[in-house]
């Protein structure tokens, strides 16, 4: 079975993110000040090939783990359903 | 009232995807050739102060429009929830 999953890997809350302040900043200059708060991070689309749904998030875990993550500075959420 | 939006600015499905493809390709070498289509975008997290739903979600559709995706390569998905 093939399943498709969505990872959203995020800057840990207790660590800076320059990038997602200086859009916040941004916001006020193109006249949107109500939004605060921006954090950016990744978002990962990927397809994986397993027999049942827990096999499936044990592989998207591990590539989370193993590549797409760094968990010193990151954390991850991942959903998978089956395509 | 605060709402919170989740953001997701993904490569167009027709444009390649440099980035997912060189990950895609390292899936075989960490042990995982199950993983297959990997394409990456950026996820994004902000607050914004409405009166309403709606309002809060034509704040973050311009916000995505202005800001967040170019719409010649990107699209965005987004969700808007009360806080």
């Amino acid at each position: 079975m093939k399943f498709k999953a969505e990872i959203d890997v995020m800057p840990l809350e207790a660590l800076l993110d320059p990038q997602g302040k200086a859009v916040s900043n941004s916001m006020k200059n193109i006249g949107l000040p109500e939004i605060t708060g921006v954090r950016i991070g990744r978002h990962v689309r990927l397809f994986v090939e397993a027999d049942n749904q827990s096999e499936a998030e044990t592989k998207v875990e591990e590539a989370c783990k193993k590549l797409l993550a760094n968990q010193i500075m990151e954390s991850y959420v991942f959903t998978v359903e089956a395509v």
